[in-house]
């Protein structure tokens, strides 16, 4: 499977309105120069705008188990599709979701072509998760979630420990790790330890220099 | 105060993405011949896009009570304005919320110079939120909302006893009402009942011709 | 209007069970001594236990808005009663309720007969809730809960400033202040600042002596 | 695994109270005639009381995956067992949980010593939930729940297919099914298609004469 870097922009206003469309054409543009594969995940209300500026993949950051139709303000998987989105994550450790609505969801998310990306906080959930067969399991231990240590400096065990839990249940889902990821060198030991990428959040949506540390990241995926 | 329509899009497919922006481009131009005040509130991945596209205000359908940053997937009152956002509605009966966040969320709107409409479902409830002096407080009665006959019509008194409620505790508070609203004659009988406008969504969002529905809609308005 | 002292119990592990019990034994046998009005609210599961064990008046420490019947895990206002209770916290700062069930749900207690005491955060939201004429609204600033210094000193306007506003808006209706609360002087000073007394817990809970501290807590009320 | 039938009495008022205390005595006297194994999870309120009242196994009808002490009107899994229970169902289809709540709760059970009886809706859930491996999974089909015809009837393939995939992952794991299960015909049913037991509600809770329905129960329990 091909490495992926899921950039989640949350609602930082360092990375909302504007400035969200801004990060997205940085990374497409360095997706065009490298040839890597990279996410964005905008902010909610700039998911259409961003979707019909920019050519690589963007993601909802979050759908709700709702019917469209009488659910002001929610977020439909056909919502994220109509503003353009070619996936979304679901069950974000700041958004979680019901069990069996995460089940729902990905099964409403294939029958509409949305890629999904389901996130867990350990490996036990996680191959409760890949049962479910998404495209992505996307593992983050909550406690390094925004700090400075990555996860595959702090824990590689979980990576490893995921990898092959859900490897063992569900071959052909992919797997990420999260937290605290900052760097090129972060992106390339998650790859050795096992997964198909990473995704990450403050490390790009705060930056200075967005460009730089996407290049930098990039730059941890080898052939 | 201008009488108003407020047309909430929900999440009906038939007003989702580019039928969104269709919605919201047939109401800029009524507003242009017509000279009448219609806000639009797109579903929440529209917003920036919608809110780049026309000239007429454009609301949220939601705003969460969480700060902009760590928080995945919700719309904090500062995301909606960074989309570009004029205001929003708070507390739709799709989409309630905690009473102390209401009280939160007017003023944090008020500081980012967003107006707010909050959504209330009988007269004791509006009258205790007008205490909270939004812009706009919309009374819907629950058993109506998505119904065929208008409130206006089937329950005139919560309309009226809404008005005079709010009035006497809260002077500047713009009142709307909503639930089955469908034409003209309903507006009118609104706006006679003492209020500044109407709250609707399904009879817009779901028409065959949204034109023709929305220029009824403005005729019930008159000097 | 008779002064009262609110125990919250929570889920202190040293005030669940048969701890609870005895805290609830204790203030029956002050409340015989001093003939000062002490109501007890004890953990959920606790309930029916205490309201069959002891002759002072045992409070819910929530209700849910939901029907009897197909809510598993829920606790209705019929539920509460059936138990035995004869009153409930409403919205207490760490279960709080949307604005909408909050009216529900004091209209409810009132048809069962049950008293509430209505929880709220500022003056602004509890001149907005004193408009539902609960029991009692109990004001406490969430900054302050738990904390060691008592509310009474360390912002005594809310105090003042929430038994006017709700003295202005809606005679009848109790005042209740907590937060930091912890001995006599604080509900002495609780009642000078024109309220009806104190909601406290941990001072009472996690007390090593839950008789001593109850005695002081009582010697603040005087005639 | 020794058959068991779990009576969950909701929040029926045919079935709150000293209804309740009544249903769990007449349960507990089935049990000293025949032999046969019954848990009963009475309304939140009356757990303490019915498990001070009956030698049967008594079960809280729902946890949250909060910490004991600031969390007013939760129940936390401590908070069960001071009041005696033996265990808890999780997740019921009237309470869902979230994902890793569920995880966390089937830990903190397990190191308290309490049992959990996880609900889920459906084979692939019931699979993912039994990697957690809690006490019993309890597949109710949603669609089925509160009416007349017995999951076992209406959907055997579902009870067979939950137990054998939940066999192929997990050893160990009890396996109940619900769903409009009335008599002992159902229950015999459920076990002949590879269950350990039934977990049911109206059938008792609202019958007019608990104890011919509990017998009738029972009897479809044979060796």
């Amino acid at each position: 499977m091909e490495p992926v870097i899921v950039v989640n922009l949350k609602t930082y206003p360092e990375a909302s309105g504007k400035s969200a469309l801004n990060i997205a054409k940085i990374a497409e543009s360095i997706v065009r120069e490298t040839g890597r594969k990279i996410i964005i995940a905008p902010p909610q209300p700039d998911l259409a705008l961003i979707c019909s500026s920019v050519s690589i993949p963007v993601f909802s950051q979050h759908v709700d188990n709702v019917k469209p139709g009488n659910t002001t303000g929610f977020v439909p998987p056909e919502g994220a599709k109509a503003a353009g989105a070619k996936g979304t994550i679901i069950n974000h450790s700041e958004h979680r979701l019901v069990h069996a609505d995460i089940e729902e969801l990905v099964e409403r998310c294939k029958a509409l072509g949305l890629l999904t990306i389901v996130c867990t906080n350990n490996i036990r959930v996680s191959r409760a998760t890949a049962m479910f067969h998404p495209d992505y399991v996307a593992v983050e231990p909550p406690e390094l979630i925004g700090g400075n240590i990555s996860v595959t400096d702090a824990n590689p065990e979980i990576v490893s420990g995921t990898a092959s839990a859900i490897r063992s249940v569900a071959k052909g889902v992919g797997i990420l790790t999260g937290a605290g990821v900052k760097n090129g060198r972060d992106v390339a030991k998650a790859i050795e330890l096992g997964t198909d990428g990473v995704l990450l959040a403050s490390g790009v949506a705060k930056a200075k220099d967005p460009r730089a540390v996407l290049l930098d990241l990039v730059s941890g995926i080898t052939d």
